[in-house]
């Protein structure tokens, strides 16, 4: 599998100042969350990075990325007909090719300093040579905010666990869940999320652009999880649990968690979290 | 006294997009640090404000704030001579009154949840009908980052403590501190050092104002701190040791750190420190 692209999407109005936040990372730089994830991209070799953004937005994200060696195309989504449809602007883009995929509101921490998690999903993807999804074992409590998969374990070797995916719902109620998404072989009450990183085939692609007008005409909005679903019917699509994890940071304090699991993930632990017993116990009660 | 405008300082080419970060603030609402600091100003029923920014931020600083019910004159900086000169380019939006002043790359955090910092001072300054600046106690160890006043106590009454500044210094040596600086009354090994918000008089404009050719002619920098200590010896000036916290966010993890005071200092501080300590103990070893 050749795999020398890959789509951010950045367009959500809620979170047009997200990508331009600034955090201290792991080697103890102060980056935006938008470099952060370039960088995670630049890990696995790949250099032309398409980004789907809300119009208007492309000089604030450009102003906020210090390191310029890689080709960056902003593409600027204007009707708003979904997570789906957002990704479906980079057709031209990713032009029949494979493309890796990650969204720009979650903060990914690898639990293996050598490998990022990008570079952990890209490197089971061309193994495997199929499609492939980053996924976290989650507690049935959190599910309601996720994509979840069902399948099977596919393979599992030196700590690398892969399954094979028979499909992927929406935020799915605890209900729903233990009717379709158990998942053999893990602790009870826990389930297979999307981590927000995906590598995808062309068939992806083609799947979302031919959804695209029949959306539009529905004015609904197209989603990705129902595509996975179709496409784990049609090719080999596979799941690879993340060695690591993931932040939403488009949550309240998101940024703050984040912040504090970088640090602890990072060489400057102790150093946080002294400075954090010190702030606690100074606090006024 | 009558005060009805305040400058904020938003220049610095180091922390441009420091304005534009976002903060939960203590009534956990998402919002930048601009709009934190503009809500402060606005808690005191100032609603006239000067931004002096680096060329070309205002769109972006206009974009991070949603409350619109203040006026805003921005003006940018297009020569760099330093803090006082950035100062002095609001001449003419303070047009000979008084004036409050804080600078933008620092949080405050009220001990006293009826009035903010801001609030403090200028109710402060407005009794004594003078010049003020905002100050903390500080530790030795800490003051090589600030500017520190000599001062003897003036008043203390209800918990408030104001002295008469004698002199300021910008970022003194322990050694010059111990030898000028000893404010009587502190504990040993502590010093007033500035807190990053001042009621100034027209003459502190006027002394900025009539300094800057000078200072353009032989290349260097205006500070604010000289002038402070000349409108000692020339007006009366105060200093109120302010019940509250100031957070530098420029520095490395300031964000981060004000972001912890600020949830210890709000209502959800029981949720936060069950977060901290849950995330720490997930954190690998």
């Amino acid at each position: 599998m050749k795999l020398t692209k890959a789509v951010i999407t950045a367009a959500s109005t809620d979170h047009r100042t997200l990508p331009i936040q600034t955090l201290v990372d792991r080697d103890g730089e102060l980056r935006s969350v938008l470099e952060i994830l370039l960088r995670e991209v630049h890990s696995t070799g790949i250099e032309d990075v398409c980004l789907i953004i809300h119009p208007g937005d492309e000089d604030a994200f450009r102003k906020s990325i210090t390191d310029t060696s890689m080709r960056l195309t902003f593409i600027e989504q204007h009707e708003r007909f979904g997570y789906g449809h957002a990704i479906s602007l980079a057709a031209d883009f990713t032009a029949g090719e494979p493309f890796f995929h990650a969204v720009s509101d979650h903060l990914f921490i690898s639990g293996d300093p050598e490998r990022s998690c990008a570079r952990q999903l890209i490197e089971s993807a061309k193994a495997e040579d199929c499609a492939m999804s980053g996924v976290q074992s989650t507690h049935e409590t959190e599910i309601q905010h996720y994509g979840t998969i069902a399948g099977t374990l596919q393979r599992a070797a030196g700590g690398e666990s892969i399954y094979q995916i028979r499909e992927v719902l929406e935020k799915p109620t605890p209900t729903e869940a233990e009717q379709k998404l158990i998942v053999p072989g893990l602790r009870a009450g826990r389930y297979l999320t999307l981590f927000g990183m995906h590598v995808l085939t062309p068939l992806v692609m083609e799947m979302l652009t031919a959804k695209v007008e029949e959306t539009k005409r529905a004015g609904g909005t197209l989603q990705l999880s129902p595509i996975l679903s179709e496409l784990a019917r049609r090719e080999q699509y596979s799941a690879l649990k993340v060695l690591g994890g993931r932040h939403d940071i488009s949550q309240k304090y998101g940024l703050f968690h984040a912040q504090l699991a970088l640090a602890l993930a990072g060489s400057e632990r102790d150093e946080i979290l002294s400075d954090l017993l010190d702030i606690v116990a100074r606090a006024r009660h």
